[in-house]
């Protein structure tokens, strides 16, 4: 499934949820995530992502898509769009 | 068509921005929007916030999906999924 995924933590956690989310999607800008994940993969990182983040204060967004669904990305602005590296 | 969008601007720039996207999408999130756009809404928009971004330093990611795509939206974390006014 395609999947987006931005987040919105407190700085302090931001290295973690970052770190974790590149294991899995390709860092997109700041705080966006992208890219194609099982259903499996997405409870893996929500587990691992759980374990980072204060659920009284941070707070991540996920859209996921039906399979095959494949969106039209534009980036307005600097040109920042290039898939940061995935470790 | 299902639109989200996701900006990393100058603190100084995010009052216009967030004032220009809530004119068009839902705010779901700091830096989020979403909703249904038409394709001259699109341009209006872009053309919106070109006014108010400066193009070597802010940065904006807009994600269209076919006509009757519609994600599946997960919040993990603090309940912040509601859609905000919208102006």
């Amino acid at each position: 499934m395609y999947t987006i995924l931005v987040y919105d933590t407190a700085v302090e956690r931001n290295a973690a949820v970052l770190r974790t989310c590149r294991k899995y999607l390709h860092h997109m800008q700041n705080s966006v995530f992208e890219g194609e994940l099982s259903q499996a993969q997405i409870v893996y990182l929500e587990s691992e992502l759980r374990h980072h983040i204060d659920p009284d204060y941070d707070h991540i967004l996920v859209y996921t898509f039906p399979p095959g669904t494949t969106p039209h990305r534009q980036a307005w602005g600097k040109p920042d769009d290039r898939p940061h590296n995935i470790l």
